[in-house]
């Protein structure tokens, strides 16, 4: 089984009816009510499948709270509290400081509060987060609405460029985008200002194609997006416009949001329709499906 | 750094001064005010350092569960949401239905969702939960109060001489406490009733040494247990005496909770007095200091 197929299944058996519960396992974040709206997440990250060689200790404590973060960000939601549990192998073991103080340094930008841990050792180091938002105005993936447009918060293709130049050999500092593969800032800020007006809203975790499919398949709604609004100036002086255009599309690590609006503030991408599925259309007018398909780990 | 060292880090690290912060990385559970008392808890188990040989998946789930229910009894809170990032391997990939069916039963009898997962692989089976509750009156590890009694919910030491006996060769339908080891029942409802009277209280996770030790250092008394008050009826068919109190109490797993109260509804063991320490008033009035010592993974 894959990933999504684990989804589906744990989807189908922790099926939740109930008043406190707005929506359960099957978003970035759930929406709980306790009197108040919170949203819950929880993502984790493991040494072999989501650290690149040579990451810093304060970087991987950054990109464990970063990952959450992204989640809340996602949905509207103001980060408020994180926990996490570590484990450490030898060879992190006098890190352990140092991962913490990443962490720390991002939740202090954010105002964070990390309120619980837990420590244990094993083979590989890894760290689990969970995170609780405050909810003015949650955005799901499921309201996009016919004639928003489709926007992202910035450009894509960076962080998984930045991987496949480290894979060739090429040093951290010289990569195109270190940050963006390293330390990437999640869209804490955009995430809350978007959820103002946005109908629908997600992270873009494994590619901008699977987040498109998932908006479009929750929101019984098609997506169009159109390549001569997809900007890649920032890839091409690294590779040529095919693959510029497959990373966009099909790779992850960026941190970026994407919604539909009737309002967009940031990148337009393309539209929202009302025939089934997601598609570009080429520079010549033609019309490709687009694949669901993105990031494998590492 | 052994576990101990580390939580001391983490806690200078992520130290926390914030008024919906009502207690951070201090205790089983973070307690935060978002309009209503909530109480944050995490905690993961490992294949190789949590899992005896021959557990069933049914039984994997209900421990990723139980070990984050305990904690939040252990506060006297109600759970109410849960959350899981689960790293499945080889071995268990085909089980997962079967992890989550077992995690799933033992939410439904104590009424707590599961609204959030995430799914990973890796070459160990680990389980991290996050678990929130509502809280009426928090009871933490620092309110024990010279002449309290102090009070454990049910008999020690059933999970480790399983274990060991276990280890030893015997079949797991032989052993002497099975439920005890592959299926321990967290003290949720007691947990609460507890917290309507106690002064403080823990859940026993290492082990009942280690939780008296937290709660006398915590709140900055000492604490008197009597061997005559100690039952180990339970344990006397299977080891001698010497053992049994061993097992009794330097060992964990047993899922029980540790109060000191002016009321005891369940098993007396001692008082809380003003010295400092933590000391066994022997059969023949001696007294001896409890080491702090338990539980070493499996």
């Amino acid at each position: 089984m894959k990933e999504f197929d684990l989804i589906r299944v744990a989807k189908e058996i922790l099926y939740v009816n109930r008043d406190d519960v707005l929506i359960g396992i099957d978003d970035d974040c759930a929406l709980v009510d306790v009197g108040v709206k919170l949203a819950l997440t929880t993502d984790c990250i493991h040494e072999r499948s989501d650290l690149p060689r040579g990451i810093l200790p304060e970087e991987i404590g950054h990109l464990a709270l970063a990952v959450n973060l992204s989640d809340l960000a996602g949905c509207g939601a103001k980060p408020l509290f994180f926990l996490y549990t570590i484990t450490l192998c030898d060879r992190w073991l006098n890190d352990f400081d140092r991962i913490l103080m990443g962490m720390r340094s991002l939740a202090d930008r954010y105002d964070v509060a990390i309120v619980g841990g837990d420590t244990d050792f094993g083979d590989e180091l890894h760290i689990s987060g969970f995170a609780v938002g405050r909810v003015d105005r949650f955005v799901g993936r499921c309201g996009a609405k016919v004639g928003d447009y489709v926007c992202i918060t910035g450009p894509l293709g960076k962080a998984q460029l930045s991987l496949e130049q480290l894979l060739d050999g090429i040093g951290r500092d010289k990569i195109a985008y270190s940050q963006s593969l390293f330390k990437p800032e999640p869209r804490v800020f955009e995430g809350f200002e978007i959820a103002r007006h946005a109908n629908a809203m997600t992270d873009i975790s494994d590619s901008l194609a699977i987040s498109l499919h998932q908006i479009a398949e929750r929101s019984d709604v098609g997506i169009l997006i159109y390549e001569d609004l997809i900007p890649i100036n920032h890839l091409t002086p690294y590779v040529d416009k095919n693959k510029a255009l497959d990373l966009f599309l099909y790779s992850g690590g960026d941190y970026e949001l994407l919604y539909t609006s009737k309002v967009c503030e940031h990148i337009r991408i393309g539209e929202v329709v009302e025939d089934e599925g997601v598609k570009i259309v080429r520079r010549d007018g033609c019309m490709e499906e687009i694949e669901f398909r993105g990031y494998a780990h590492i």
